[in-house]
């Protein structure tokens, strides 16, 4: 068990609170007032979530449009957002990031902090969203029979990714500035059984939401969405790699999705394993784990 | 002007929403539901907020109870928080101090991240509270003519850090594990025309209560509780040192404090300073400035 998976499972423990969905879920749900309350919060680590030397207006935006993601997993519209800000050498940049993310998805930076430290920057921040349909759809709630979808692609931030990284001049704007599915997100919330966004790699966090609903889901490669310029033989690597953001939901067997979506698999009584690929189980690294 | 301070003036120019309340106050305070929701976020930085080789469990119940000070500060009751963590060495005492601290409060965990990174460790805590008098006390309501209230004495957390710095021996409780004030800023809120948590220092936190305000606060020194420990030597710089936590506010001439408190001085017209301690202007540094 790694490190973080232990930490984790100790916080687990610890999160009791309905609320808190066993910290299990994108999001934790509070009932307020006569609302609900989705609230997720969301680090991202110099050189593990950016590269070196990026332009840090991109960062910015990625920060907000990963927590955003989250909200728009569970149908929430996002109502503000707070901060925990790491002072580095291009906070300008970082700043104009925000200013254009907040602008571009409606949500007002409500508070935060801001600190020096030396070593990798580490930035976080808090979304919060109000629930447009109640419950919001959780992970758990996929049934045998139901349709598995996802919204859009899985491979354009790999690919924008691997181009910034090597300065091919190939597009980069997919890994930097990540849409979230908000409006997605409330259109489905109604209707999906299970709901979560595909930030850690499509089959990763289908296993995950397979488990967390006690089925098995069955995908088949041939109906996985791709961007036209991936290669073929990188698909495999495309259905491995995360920070597309596109959500991936179940739907009752009649049902059709009221936005654009690709229908790419199903679920089925559990199994030995709750991911089957084309058949089989899928083997090697099913997307980005947490260390 | 520091790095910090730039920084904070472009974000400030980013939070326009009313419920930001400029970030210039200890919270944000956002209607939600039928209620009003009170926002914080705090981190800590290893080396800067806590002393090398700390112990974990201390640094988790300090991250927890300095978030619920401001909190406290807006007479709100808590009503969940949510982590982000760095991975360190010593996780197990940090849990144990969490769990701790949740459990001394009655605050439940909702949620969070986790990330490894090399370096500093970095925490961050979002505190979330429900409004228990609307609107909640600001920073900014003091007026000429208000009496000046602590609700406790300055200066034991200063002592209690240069005990564990130096190995002393002697009592280092007040630096590890500070109390919010929850139960007097819940009690004060309905009365209170300015309140805010005294976490930067006394004298410099009334200067920032004063400015908001647009008053000038007068203190006498003589009227300031003191730890009954404190040499007399250091009352100025227990009045320029933080940690201690407890509520800095004001109420309207005739009102006494429902709560124990001391009264320290009052709000009088604005004049060239914001402060005055014995009639002068202090001078010097008054208290933590973040640079």
């Amino acid at each position: 068990m790694s490190k973080e998976t232990a930490l984790i499972d100790a916080m687990r423990a610890l999160a009791t609170h309905p609320a808190a969905r066993g910290l299990t879920d994108d999001c934790a749900v509070l009932d307020f007032g006569n609302e609900a309350l989705v609230l997720t919060h969301d680090m991202m680590v110099e050189g593990i979530h950016w590269l070196p030397g990026q332009d840090m207006a991109d960062v910015a935006w990625k920060l907000v449009a990963t927590n955003l993601s989250d909200l728009a997993a569970k149908g929430a519209k996002p109502v503000g957002v707070l901060l925990g800000f790491t002072l580095g050498a291009d906070d300008t940049r970082f700043v104009e990031g925000l200013r254009e993310a907040l602008a571009a998805f409606d949500v007002p930076l409500l508070g935060g902090d801001t600190v020096s430290a030396n070593g990798p920057r580490s930035l976080g921040l808090t979304a919060l969203g109000r629930a447009t349909h109640r419950p919001p759809p959780s992970r758990s709630g996929a049934r045998p029979g139901d349709t598995l979808w996802l919204t859009g692609p899985v491979g354009a931030a790999m690919l924008g990714f691997e181009a910034l990284r090597d300065g091919t001049g190939a597009a980069t704007l997919a890994f930097r500035r990540p849409t979230p599915r908000l409006a997605e997100g409330r259109a489905l919330a109604p209707l999906a059984t299970a709901m979560m966004d595909v930030s850690d790699g499509l089959l990763i966090d289908a296993t995950r939401m397979a488990a967390a609903s006690a089925v098995t889901f069955t995908i088949i490669s041939a109906d996985v969405p791709f961007p036209a310029d991936l290669p073929t033989a990188r698909r495999d690597d495309a259905m491995r790699w995360g920070d597309d953001y596109e959500l991936l939901f179940t739907l009752p067997p009649e049902t059709l999705p009221p936005v654009p979506a690709f229908r790419i698999g199903q679920a089925i009584t559990r199994s030995a394993s709750p991911l089957m690929l084309d058949e089989a189980c899928p083997t090697g690294p099913l997307g980005y784990v947490h260390d």
